[in-house]
């Protein structure tokens, strides 16, 4: 009798986004015509078109493939070595990080890997994870049996909840209990917090101390404008020892259709067996790529490879530039109307807190009804997410402009 | 302290496909005149171009990416209904089996499906697999912990094999253990075997039975010729209850670099829990897509659902005949060597025994060092497949009659 891996019947609700997908329709079937009206600043997708560098690529592999000397079948599992090596040296040997070619793995997609790489830790890790969150890692540690059932107040049993607040600026404390594996987000989904130098240091000293391994999540790391700030854990000293970092096209690319990401798994990077002896990851890393997979589709992999030509630079430069424009005239149009606003300048995303006793989901079906602009409830991001929610930058100009001109006239005046 | 993954560490070898890689680029390092005349009849790679309905709708595709106007972010998790509709309908509806749309689950290939079908089912399952066997699945199985440690002959504890041999006609028996998966490959890799409608229903009722679930590799299906052989799983009443079935377009579009591949998981299927209630698993499997992906890139499924037009079915009905026309040279010229040769007829892969006493990895090194053609040993799919080697009729119609050639002229004396 075959059996289910009853780990996710623990899944509390819906996935976040396909929820607020669910609710959105629901309104434009009931309302037609204000459907037709709908901002969504919901999930963070992007609007613009592709690089047009990108798009040449994309078009130039698909002239290989229609050509026998030039077709390409079953490539590297983990990528390509052009486009392995464009990474390595544009993203981190430029700035300082060592990586090697082949410490770079290409995927579809971080959201993927962020729960792949489950696959090669042991499952008696102690995982913390802030709170609010991105639900993937959460989601995805549930499927794995890494928790426990969820509790009355929707957190997960055995998870160890790094709660990010107004009080510590939304960048969590380093845990005091026992951790072997944590997931920190910079710049931050949801928050659009950021972390400084000394901070990251400190995180990456308690990881050698403790030999934890950070999981970086940084998808969003071609949002930073502060010179100071690290776009990668691995500019800072040790890191190699502790840290694992994912990397996205999605933002900087807009490759959210196009799907391709990528993780760093340094080869110095080890966890240890029930006996206490140390393992090297790289390799098993590596084994999970050429046994789960055949690597990333090629005309993606050249796309990918062509925002890193001169070229492709200055389109993804002012892609960035496009969005974080938007990320300006959000932040103050919100803080005009008078409500605490975080985040929007080195990420593209804005907190915003609710007014006082409205909660992030009525907040969300407030906006829907009222405003017709999509936002992201806080809460959906777990219980710290509570009273606030996250307005996504990823939008045409006019439509930001419009959004906020809603917000003024329609929801102000509500949240007075 | 972090903890890794310590199944892995029972991974025997490589993975079969980077092991032969190794071995034939030593070889083409260590003489490089013989290197440059490598014939490869190993991994089932296909050669021939993208067939052009294809390239169009990757190239629309590209251009609606390159507009504001027709942008596309992310898309659906399980695939767009544009697609998932074409293969319901074309692959299943028009012969007669009951597939829904939302039945099929597109992803970025069948090889990471047949190991990632294992996340929504239980730790606990009996496992059973064919020898030989396309190794993706034991190794998958033993990455998630569904196995013990290998036994001296190579096979792993905790596994049910099922020897598929020449007195089986290469088709395994029903076990009669208890066994709560089976995987099954129709057309087979490595052997090229096929399964008759008979023998078909009676897996399917031997599953219903005990409430078994197949695991049902349908990955080249697109070169069944017999019309009394079943394509898919689903042609046979009651199989919406006890199958999940594997598809794959790298076979038949030619889509090995491409990347597409999908799932049918009909509604009608239950796995169990521990205290025995029924939980249905499209939902779940829904979830894991939803949870851990973004889906397939847009330009792919635009391609893949080419694949279906009248002039898609053309041109690849025109790719199936080419590799089957190659595939009847192979098995042709390894017959008149005096070899013992199974598949080929309704399969892309030639399944040859090697001379009496010649192992498949001393065969394999043979074939390399004097005709510089390279096979796959018949050892890295099993040790049932210890004494046969296969040959890959994926390859240009003058490398195949070449191959054939140099088999003749320089191994068949060899093997005399």
């Amino acid at each position: 009798m075959a059996r289910v891996n009853e780990h996710y019947l623990k899944l509390s609700a819906g996935y976040l986004f396909p929820e607020i997908a669910r609710r959105v329709k629901a309104f434009s079937d009931a309302n037609p015509a204000l459907g037709a009206r709908i901002i969504r600043c919901g999930i963070g997708d992007v609007t613009e078109p592709l690089p047009p560098a990108a798009c040449a690529a994309m078009r130039e592999a698909v002239d290989e493939l229609s050509r026998r000397e030039t077709f390409k079948g079953y490539g590297p599992g983990t990528g390509y070595d052009f486009v392995r090596s464009a990474i390595a040296e544009h993203d981190f040997r430029a700035r300082g990080a060592h990586v090697e070619d082949d410490e770079i793995f290409l995927s579809d997609g971080s959201k993927g890997d962020c729960g792949s790489i489950l696959e090669i830790l042991g499952p008696d890790n102690r995982i913390a994870i802030t709170d609010p969150v991105y639900p993937v890692y959460v989601d995805s540690n549930v499927m794995w049996g890494h928790t426990g059932p969820t509790r009355p107040d929707g957190r997960y049993e055995g998870l160890v909840y790094l709660p990010c607040t107004r009080a510590n600026g939304f960048v969590a404390e380093i845990p005091s209990q026992p951790v072997d594996l944590v997931y920190l987000c910079f710049p931050n989904n949801p928050t659009g917090s950021t972390i400084d130098r000394p901070r990251l240091v400190a995180w990456v000293e308690w990881a050698r101390k403790h030999r934890a391994i950070i999981l970086f999540d940084a998808a969003y790391e071609a949002y930073v404008r502060d010179p100071s700030l690290p776009r990668s854990i691995f500019e800072i000293p040790g890191a190699r020892e502790c840290a694992i970092e994912f990397r996205s096209f999605s933002k900087s690319g807009g490759f959210t259709g196009v799907r391709c990401g990528f993780t760093v798994l340094p080869k110095d990077l080890k966890a240890t067996t029930a006996d206490g002896r140390e393992v090297a990851l790289h390799p098993l890393w590596t084994r999970r790529w050429n046994t789960r997979s055949n690597g990333v589709s090629y005309p993606v992999q050249k796309a990918a490879a062509a925002l890193y030509t001169p070229q492709g630079k200055a389109e993804v430069a002012r892609l960035v530039e496009h969005y974080m424009g938007n990320a300006r005239i959000l932040r103050d149009g919100v803080r005009s109307i008078g409500l605490d606003v975080w985040g929007g300048e080195n990420a593209p995303y804005v907190w915003v807190a609710c007014p006082k006793g409205v909660s992030s989901w009525d907040m969300f079906d407030r906006l829907l009804r009222e405003a017709q602009v999509v936002v992201t409830p806080g809460a959906g991001f777990g219980s710290c997410g509570e009273g606030y929610f996250r307005i996504s930058a990823f939008n045409a100009r006019a439509n930001v402009e419009e959004a906020v001109r809603r917000l003024a006239s329609v929801a102000a005046p509500a949240m007075a």
